[in-house]
């Protein structure tokens, strides 16, 4: 076949170690505080939460970080993902741009999320951990997490957000299918939740939210530990693989991207597919060259634009760390846009750190945008992506219509980061003229970024 | 790795053309009637439905049928299929057998459907055609023949059984994403409908009736063909690189199945596994042992295992051929389970044929253990099948089991036709205990069989 459209790597070619941005970056990142103290954290206050491996790589500066064995074998059943030229969709925007596309929705739970959720189970079920903690937005993370925490004899509680939880039965059926125990959030399980529903019976959630119950049942249980879906470190070094693949496939395909884009709600996913190009550009050498790296947040909660850069809680209750980030205040909750994956009012420090830095570039749109573009998408490639990554493929069709309009013929490479067969019902919404574009509210920006905490 | 659960084809190694067991029968097929004169259809008979391309396979004894250039395009996003070793579901089971799985839910559509709807979109678009109208049950067909009809600028229009219309709208949501026209049969738009509707006014539907709607819509209108999902020689045909990609790579595995497995519906499906395995042992040579082939079918609608193999027709109004298959009746309306897609009262010719040639052998399933089987598998396997496919999945545990008790390591092989994403609520209903066991019932069955055409 002449036109070549899959770039698929044979699996002795999976990569063999997580790329860890710390060791390459000019300015280390500001380390994360102990919310009583405002000292910077050590090892031992993160113990209560995540098994010891899983700190280690949070803290770690080592540049290439070894994928256990057990993972590989686990991840192999769907890795190295495939990596596609989109030529249905250049014909159809008739572009002279060439369009790459990363495709993660093919694991079992049909996105990224697995990448880091089968090594946290692995980690804490090697070190005799029996129950796991953790939050979810649309649901992605929580299904990946009761996926692999089933695959190592591990239980699995997820605190889904109320929203999503109304929103994506079928989300919920996938993660009871596997094995884990949904409760949408806030529970009447957790005295954080029992506080928030005592104020607002009818609260739709957040991440935030979520989160604070997670952690609360993890601290409060000895055989219990808390797993996070994206935001801290160790969770992008396990999505570096998307990105470490994804280089090697263009290299197979005599290509290399001007623009590498990515959807980012904490960042996992972005970091996934970017880090690994930063860290060409970081280290030297023959790749060195400055591509663009944008990152694509929904405009009804755009942390990277419109957040301020300072220490912030990761969760509504003000049990986590204080990690510098762009947040939107911790008490900020975003509209229940469908792209749930995206609904959160911070930004990984990573993502943040390298924003300061000037490496990467941030935009944000509204959903009924992102809906149209997913619908062009599904009608020239076929798959039909999830909201969240809906946001990568509206960035991709803009950068591909400048080129159009410039005469260019740049190459430009997106993270398809998950497929969208659990969020039908926002298709079904925005093929019928439903679907509305929302705004958060100025007023709870502005009091939420006022609510930040007072450090240095 | 030590212990390879992955074999995966590079494109170059994709079948280029498909298998026609028509060549290598022993006894041949009895042919298709004209329902008027009750002799031999001629090809002109079929070109008010059917492009002529179509029409030449149908009736093809060509062993082998190039596989043309542009569909192989569209095919090679998701083909080869990877080959899967159930290594994780071995170990639960604790059984010697060897359990080897194809996975055909990596089509955009999430299932093997695509493999024939792409031909079938591609035939109909060089002909001039600009409209192709369908029947689906649970939406499989129906979804994949509006993302191929999309891929080369036909309008699909959809006639899908009321049942799963109202089970599953988020197959609804698919189709209509892709650019498809959804209506649920009976439904008011063509003569026959309305018929039904005017005696049944909340009839569930059935494939029958639904085949009948579409048939008409085409033979009325010049522009307008005519689509089959299954049953039909050339669909068949066009399943048969399931079982040739899956030749190939247990033969990279090193293993050669003692048991090939597939449900069975119209039996598009199973002829894709089972056929190339049969072709194997009808031509002789090195690779001719037998094997044995289990078509799997669901208790409340056994065509294979209660059918009258006879004349009958292929949808309820009566207006298609008479072909001679396992057939319960074209009266009969099996019970609305979840696994709609094997809800047809009769059963492909061919496959009828080769069961009656003793070179395959029939079982059924009620829907309850059959998922207890899907999760299981998905337990272990992370997949969550398809409600057709946890037909198949059953029968790969049972013989499994089998082999335990009996100390036999034998190698398995059965079709993990689809993934389950748009039948969560039927996983909902299992897991929550609601989901019940239905028969038919046994006199509607006598009086369908009793109003079976009288033929010779």
């Amino acid at each position: 076949m002449t036109d070549r459209i899959k770039y698929q790597l044979d699996e002795s070619r999976m990569p063999t170690s997580w790329y860890n941005i710390a060791a390459d970056l000019p300015v280390p990142l500001p380390p994360p505080l102990h919310p009583g103290t405002l000292q910077p954290l050590g090892p031992s206050d993160l113990a209560p939460l995540f098994p010891n491996a899983i700190i280690e790589q949070e803290m770690s500066t080592e540049r290439w970080i070894d994928i256990p064995e057990p993972v590989r074998e686990v991840l192999c059943q769907w890795r190295p993902s495939p990596l596609f030229r989109a030529r249905r969709l250049e014909k159809l925007l008739d572009t002279p741009a060439k369009i790459y596309y990363k495709y993660e929705g093919v694991s079992p739970a049909g996105s990224h999320k697995p990448n880091s959720a089968v090594p946290q189970a692995w980690y804490n079920a090697q070190e005799g951990v029996k129950r796991l903690t953790t939050e979810t937005g649309a649901g992605q993370w929580g299904s990946s997490l009761s996926y692999a925490g089933g695959l190592f004899g591990l239980d699995v509680t997820i605190f889904q957000v109320r929203v999503s939880y109304d929103q994506k039965p079928y989300r919920r059926a996938l993660m009871e299918t596997w094995g884990g125990r949904c409760v949408a959030s806030p529970s009447n399980e957790t005295e954080y939740g029992r506080a928030v529903l005592a104020q607002y019976p009818d609260h739709i959630g957040s991440l935030g939210i979520a989160i604070s119950e997670a952690v609360e049942v993890a601290a409060k249980n000895d055989d219990t530990k808390y797993a996070l879906g994206s935001v801290l470190n160790h969770v992008l070094l396990h999505q570096t693989i998307v990105g470490e693949e994804a280089i090697t496939q263009l290299e197979m395909a005599g290509d290399d991207p001007d623009v590498v884009i990515g959807c980012t709600g904490g960042g996992s996913n972005f970091a996934g597919i970017a880090f690994p190009f930063i860290g060409l550009q970081l280290r030297g050498g023959a790749n060195a060259r400055k591509r663009r790296i944008v990152a694509v947040e929904p405009s009804a909660c755009p942390s990277l634009s419109r957040g301020q850069y300072a220490y912030d809680f990761g969760d509504t209750g003000r049990m986590t760390p204080l990690v510098k980030m762009h947040t939107l205040g911790s008490e900020f909750t975003p509209p229940g846009l469908h792209a749930g994956g995206l609904r959160y009012h911070g930004m990984a420090p990573l993502v943040s750190h390298v924003k300061e830095l000037g490496l990467i570039e941030a935009r944000n749109y509204h959903q009924t945008a992102c809906f149209e573009a997913g619908v062009m998408f599904a009608r020239s490639e076929g798959i039909v992506p999830a909201p969240e990554s809906n946001h990568a493929v509206r960035a991709a069709i803009d950068e591909a219509l400048r080129c159009k309009a410039e005469g260019k013929s740049e190459t430009i490479l997106f993270c398809l980061s998950g497929h969208g067969h659990f969020d039908m019902s926002a298709y079904t919404n925005y093929l019928s003229g439903k679907l509305v574009d929302q705004d958060y509210d100025e007023k709870e920006l502005a009091m939420a970024l006022s609510g930040l905490p007072k450090v240095g």
